[in-house]
């Protein structure tokens, strides 16, 4: 928050104090009272002070990470140049459009055929409103943003042993839930059982609340009648003129709602990540990427492929090879290289970096996620269903089916997320197919929940990220143990050398990660030359 | 949904027998097993087949309903003409923007000082993705819609007795409150307190669902850890680096929420007639009157204020005047009539009807509504408080600040919705303030959640909707017992006369009833004419 950016340095150092000294529970009740609803890691656009005195610096990969230190750096006095494996920015900032071809390892080459004005993000492809870095950065380059819905009420969860394999509305998933819940704990509530810790009168209120959020009628129960309908729908809506009364549905029972397992997903619309209000950015996520490359202009070399890294007390020395002369082997120098190589490249390259660098870089495996774009000849999903963007979960192997968060309404055709699989024995399967074949699995599992698919589909594009040749694999998979051991480690200035992307960061596979990760590293390599 | 429309009449007759036969409680059980899962009273686009004889209708009103019957019914081969009060389409589909200037009852006349693109929605100013009807004009007229923000979780909870006065966050009170439940409940169920009704396997599985669902820890309690943050948010956000790790806040104990009341407003977010995704059209909700008026062109008379309404076996004349010659009377004639004049209006004109519709026009009083627009220099809900789109709650007289849904993140200045009165003294109070006086105590009253506020703001314009010389009162009021009686006489064709309106509808106050009802009536009164 950037009124409160002058008076947070001395709290926050206060909190460290406190924390030091009295341990992390007292430090929470610290943070409380001294009111840090929620304190960003971003306190807006970072002020590299002093003089850089002429110091170089040689940036590898245009991704969010690489593309915001060169951004900084450069308009810090550095000399600054960046080399980038792709012939685009972006990295995993990535959309793909209509025409757009790309290879993956294996090498079989895929070319996208949407209509103009379709397209899916293979990588990241959506902005929490919390991660004040990425929007504080699309602002400054102009970066135009929409919601992007996550929660739909009438998008389906789907098992397929549960209901019949028929797909439930989320809204009476989440609804009959709740309601159930609430009468449950009205009725113990009532019959004297909880604890002492809950006083008479909060009892009383306890009551009123229940029946107010469960929709629980005169008697707490949950049950078929006007007040359910007006949160899970009914089954005949209000109407207008003659005979237009509304029809109340009859709840799922408990029973079927726990047996079904459908409560699983309930958390994905609760989750901090995922709360509203998020965003998209307009036209598709590449948009940030593009941004930044026509900020930073032309010091970026695209189709440069790094082999390897070099330093001593003097410099740092990157071998590469561009795409189009791969034969010959090519070198840069710098005073200074900050390196956002995904980990699961990194660690295949020579690099001169002590042990415990190399230590860490070895440490963090890659989450294995595929994605899978679907085109179909109508928007079936709002003509039909009155679906409008959100999310659909099944329990299949494609996992979900997420609906355009643009052009709403109005008709024509449309590119479904036919697919997003993330971690898992499927994941890893998915990847293991031809691309073709993932796009035919995506159209039959998908049939199950839409059974327009079979008519309407078009054509399909897909991303197995393992088989990604800029990254294998998604994203850095730290588990605790690991990040207790290697994480620092991995964050520190080695040499000449500093790292950073959305490894080197709290928030794994995340945007906010890469640019947070670099803003710090960037800040500690300046402080670095500026002292030296 | 379209799709089904063909299959619909046969199941929709069967159950009416149900319900006449054995009641509405196996009425809803039969609608269910038929996968009833939600009936829309709208059934895509109207076909008014057979000959209307070259009967002509006078439809009273370039509302939404009265707009509805003129492009239909001149589809259908009507003669149509319609009278409108004001100089501008839509009625209470109504934009204000810079320049509008308008005269509330009392003679006291504003000009909106926003500047170039900012705007309130003085009525409707969301459409929810179950109103199929104007969903469906929207399409059909080219109007482009985007997401309205109902729940925006950082936004605010505002209690002026509550927690000191100091706003809350809508994630934390919807989250804590969410765990709070859980915890109890999973220890009255570990406990072995539940009914029998509940069985030994469910229970396992509902201990399961509370952990997941309510953020609870292994051992079922809600407190302060990572998995209650990524629910709640963080007091310290993870971030990128070094000293990223992230912290997690203090929840706040169940008493103090209880004690609070707040919980009151967490069923707003869970309302089917709020459940994303919403809508509201790109650039004000009076796109879709001006999308109305342009299709259905030159047959509107603005200016003009009914004055009586005569019928008798071979047609209807109506008495108007003319704001620009308002002393000379004049009147035009038609077969048929379509009124979708407001009650509170029409029960006021001499009108020739019998007595049960005149009962009924005289029955409904209508609700008391009071909207407020602030300008503001700058968007410090978004820059300072990262609010985007969405709505705070307080107990103050001004219940809501409702953010702008629109132009995201990009800086400039802004426009709130400073105060959405409905109901209640506060309302009636408000409606009795000079226009100066209820945007003064809107920018007061808001302070105390945004005390940015007083630096900030720049200009306001308010609406008292019974001071709106056009509808005296914001919507149809009905209760239960004025429904039960009066209903279906409003709805009836009296002789050549029929109304429409969202008074004449269960969609009271929302857009989808008036358009709903206009469609019955004129279904009816096609029927009529044909068979005549």
């Amino acid at each position: 928050m950037h009124s409160e950016s002058a008076s947070l340095p001395s709290r926050r150092d206060l909190l460290s104090l406190i924390g030091a000294v009295a341990g992390s529970a007292a430090m929470i009740h610290a943070m409380t009272a001294l009111g840090f609803a929620s304190e960003s890691g971003y306190k807006g656009p970072i002020e590299l002070d002093g003089d850089p005195k002429g110091a170089s610096v040689l940036i590898l990969g245009a991704g969010l990470a690489g593309m915001t230190a060169a951004l900084e750096l450069r308009k810090a006095g550095y000399k600054v140049q960046v080399l980038e494996f792709n012939s685009r920015p972006g990295g995993r900032n990535w959309t793909l459009r209509g025409g757009d071809k790309f290879t993956e390892l294996g090498g079989v080459r895929q070319t996208c055929e949407f209509d103009e004005g379709l397209y899916i993000n293979p990588g990241p492809w959506r902005i929490p409103y919390h991660h004040r870095a990425v929007l504080d950065y699309c602002k400054r380059l102009n970066v135009a943003l929409e919601p992007f819905i996550q929660l739909n009420h009438n998008a389906l969860l789907h098992g397929s042993k549960a209901f019949g394999g028929k797909p439930q509305r989320i809204r009476e998933i989440k609804t009959d839930f709740q309601g159930h819940v609430s009468e449950l704990l009205a009725k113990v509530t009532r019959q004297g059982k909880l604890d002492e810790g809950v006083s008479k009168e909060d009892r009383e209120i306890l009551l009123q609340a229940l029946q107010s959020w469960g929709a629980l009628d005169k008697d707490y129960a949950y049950k078929a009648n006007l007040i359910s309908a007006d949160f899970r729908g009914f089954a005949k809506e209000p109407g207008g003129g003659l005979g237009a009364a509304p029809v109340p549905g009859e709840p799922i029972a408990l029973s079927d709602i726990l047996q079904s397992r459908m409560w699983r997903y309930l958390q994905n619309f609760a989750l901090h990540e995922f709360q509203t209000t998020m965003f998209q950015p307009v036209g598709g996520m590449d948009m940030i990427g593009k941004a930044f490359a026509r900020e930073i202009g032309g010091i970026v070399r695209y189709d440069a492929r790094v082999t390897r890294i070099q330093q001593d007390d003097r410099g740092v020395i990157v071998t590469f090879s561009d795409a189009k002369n791969p034969a010959t082997p090519q070198q840069t120098k710098a005073d200074w290289c900050v390196c956002t190589i995904p980990l699961s490249i990194l660690s295949q390259l020579p690099l001169d970096v002590g042990a415990r660098m190399k230590a860490a870089i070895d440490a963090v495996p890659y989450a294995s996620a595929v994605k899978v774009g679907l085109q179909f000849k109508r928007r079936f999903w709002e003509e039909d269903e009155a679906i409008y963007g959100g999310i659909s979960y099944t329990d299949l192997p494609i996992r979900q089916i997420a609906y355009p968060n643009t052009g709403f309404n109005a008709g024509g055709r449309g590119v479904l997320l036919g697919a997003y699989l993330f971690e898992g024995a499927n994941a890893y399967e998915f990847t293991s197919l031809a691309p073709a074949e993932r796009v035919a699995r995506a159209v039959e599992f998908g049939a199950s929940l839409h059974p327009q698919y079979k008519a309407e589909f078009e054509n399909g594009v897909s991303v197995a990220w393992h088989r990604v040749p800029f990254t294998l694999g998604c994203a850095g998979n730290w588990t605790d143990k690991a990040r207790a051991e290697h994480y620092d480690n991995l964050c520190q200035i080695d040499g000449r050398i500093v790292l950073a992307g959305e490894h080197a960061s709290y928030l794994p596979g995340w945007q906010e990660g890469a640019i947070l990760s670099s803003l710090d590293a960037i800040a500690r390599l300046h402080a670095r030359v500026v002292k030296t």
